[in-house]
């Protein structure tokens, strides 16, 4: 397929070098153009402008931070809704909010364009190894075609249905599940460390039994060794992430009690001035509440 | 080795007979003499009191269910404490709260005999499969002696220090982790079905990326075909068992909010007649408030 | 003074009467003119446009619902920065969030202008009798010149500092600890309902002893009698205020534990379609989790 | 009337004073002798052991620390049980669990004996001024024959029905919504605190608006002056308290979310040695979570 993309940040690199490799033609967009041009000897045409990405593209691919970018590239007279032809269909698959993915949805349908959401599952490591999943909703027409860049991306596709929001609120339940999972480790590493309990053992405990998946063996490990500086995904971001579920959530009428937990503990890694360490910084906070270290 | 036992359910069955199945020698004793006695067909010793065990036995072991029938068995004048040898062990194998075993440690020490508690990590079905965990903790040189004990019961053995209070700790807290990975899912269940998610695509989502471990395999297909009558452990003594956890933790200085929203789920479950079902129905629970059926 | 006065809802009326009866010169703009025009009979000027506000009035007021009213008013090529002179000041009195009063008073800023925040206290009726507060913030000498402003709205002046944003955090900490007494009433009523004990004696206990204020008689009276139907305030914007105050607190690095306790329930009242009623409607939503009813 | 009194702590002392004052008969015993002797001065008889009350006792009042103390009087062979006449009224007026005054009420029942728990409202120095609260439940008949004590000892009684239990659970949910104003004022001084706003000032913006009531007058100025060494009720003595309202409401059914909520901040309080600090210490807890001080 002929396929534009926008938005080469780590994760944006690693997905266009997939497509490019499954031999689909490419056209890639980026604000800081240096980065575009890396994926030229890949095969890549590098393009000015959104404009330029328009005319002959069946899908138009964007991977971008959040709410604001993606709204940029595709509002204004020089956006993805005014310059794609009728029938083309754009794939939000950063992870945004589900106010966004409605709005988007109705300019580009607005347009006789179709909108997508297919957020990723998995970390840039992942994807390039062909290992992740994506999770894909919208139009099932507009699914069919694209199904050879879904499997070109990862390994299992998982289709959430028709409506584009259920793609983010499967991506961000996800990661909601995870947080949670992380939130949970700390506060049990905390109980068990107050009993004079070393980590790797109750690390042990928890990865031999009942929790031998990779959540809690790469976590687990983290929280065990207090390595909050090998960071995978910043409380920052985390932060972002949970209050994009909990907008969502509370949009439809769901508490998520679980999730307003782990949040605090973000609140709480940044009023120590923890925002760029790992995520799963949330269990030093839970330690430190615990009167730890 | 000579070993006394006392707690027939339905655990303590499966673990008597573990033991026997390794050739240790084995005394039992119930209240109700009737289960000890299927027993005897195996090769175990049934006695009629507690006194009976003492004389001959290295180490007692006391599967029982709460912390009144393990100081029942233990204190007064016909108890473990009185009837004991001096340089006797009890293996306290039930779910107990820190403080009873803290004092057991206590009594026991007084009449120069030794405590040690030693959780078990599984249901009957996996410990009759030899595959469970045993987390036992207390004075090294009683661990030492009893290990052939833990070895015939548990294919893990997880040593928790010298603190009989500490693998009380590490059982609790593995417990609070699947409670919390329970109560997680019940929400993100929630969050995706208001977005018209099937169950059994986030259920696949979940199990095929980051949690693909017996906790979320097991208890995400109960809350997708919530199959809530499929009981392996009640929410009551869900309600029993995080109730303990938080008293261990308080009593430390360890507070568990995520601890605090799985019991709010508990005890909405008994609010609504559910105590009987699984523990899992607090998915139901969270289902019911987020207005779903 | 020469006021102008942008957003004649329920509240605005109440205010802009209060400044005409204490003298002040008052040009007055609503977008559905009908509510301007009830005005002019008590001496207001009724204008067509916010541009018509602009020349002659030393502050012009804006008391609207949300963040994108109050930033439809202040931008564009008609709204308040781009047609104030320099020199006058914007007293923002909606309960707007803190990133866009900070957005504000950084564009009046550049264009020499002054941005006040000063949100009323009290409901209608309070402000009408002369009774209501008044939190103002803002540049001291602006603050100083506008005194007569709030003296005129509100019995009981609040000055919190020279940055815009402490007004907010003010009036949503007001707020928010409201929200706080009406949940644990809700959770003490379930609570003692649950043992017999009639709401009427349980508001009595408490509004007769250590809780005899405002909020308790009112928000306990409504509780005691379920009469939700009573509407002051809204579930739904009792959501919107609390998610204010969750960003903005969030966003200091400040935890809100008891706000997330009680956004729950108005979630779960949204989750029930009570988001018309009363938010004191959290009650019962806490009365349902405990199976009342 | 004739009545007998155990526990003379600081509580018991004004009380057993307010009963002599108002002209009843005073028998008062207490495990350190000492302090029932300054009773004598002002009439009471001092008494070496329970049975010497027993005789001649219309009712005996208990004001005992916890569940432990009463059951210690109330049982064994010289215990109210075993000593009391039938006929007579034990009013329990500790605050103690429910669990606990169920078994009393059974226990004095099947002597022919009645038990009504009536918990005070109010500190000492509330109860000595005559203006504290009462709440008693029980027996109707036993309660309008002990109605002169509880208006000797408060000036406004509550009668919480014929249930003992319901007693208690009015005055744990009465001390609740106390624990729960503490803590959102707590969460509302941090968040007007990282926004630059004087304790003091956010003070005079809850008394003198919503909540001018002795709770928010008396903890507000605790917490805005930080002085939590201003010991009034221990942090050890609110965590005691939450437990039993958790307890209570765990075995009806009800959760209490809020209470989760300051029970961690208690807890935490705990965790950094502030055990014995006025239970407002929670703010502190909060302030630290906020990264404040």
């Amino acid at each position: 397929m002929q396929i534009g993309f926008i938005g080469l940040g780590r994760m944006g690199q690693v997905m266009a070098r997939r497509l490019l490799a499954a031999g689909h033609g490419l056209a890639v967009y980026n604000r800081t153009r240096s980065k575009a041009e890396a994926l030229a000897a890949e095969g890549a045409v590098v393009v000015d402008s959104i404009a330029d990405l328009g005319a002959n593209c069946e899908a138009v691919i964007t991977m971008l931070a959040d709410d604001a970018a993606v709204e940029a590239v595709a509002g204004g007279p020089a956006g993805l809704v005014a310059i794609l032809p009728a029938g083309a269909v754009h794939i939000a698959m950063g992870t945004h909010s589900v106010t966004a993915v409605r709005s988007l949805a109705e300019a580009h349908g607005g347009a006789g364009q179709t909108l997508l959401a297919a957020p990723m599952l998995g970390r840039p490591e992942v994807v390039a190894a062909g290992k992740a999943g994506v999770v894909p909703a919208g139009p099932r027409d507009a699914l069919d075609r694209c199904r050879p860049i879904f499997e070109a991306l990862a390994g299992r596709v998982f289709v959430a249905g028709d409506d584009p929001a259920a793609a983010i609120a499967v991506k961000l339940a996800n990661n909601f599940v995870l947080g949670c999972a992380i939130e949970a480790m700390g506060e049990g590493f905390a109980l068990t460390r107050k009993f004079g309990v070393e980590p790797r053992l109750f690390f042990e405990v928890l990865t031999q039994g009942l929790f031998g998946s990779p959540a809690y063996q790469a976590y687990g490990d983290i929280i065990a060794r207090e390595a909050y500086d090998q960071v995978g995904f910043t409380a920052t971001l985390g932060l972002k992430d949970i209050n994009l579920a909990l907008a969502a959530a509370g949009s439809v009428g769901v508490p998520l009690p679980s999730g307003n937990v782990y949040r605090d503990r973000l609140v709480g890694a940044l009023a120590h001035a923890e925002g760029e360490l790992d995520w799963a910084v949330m269990a030093r906070d839970q330690a430190r509440a615990s009167g730890l270290r």
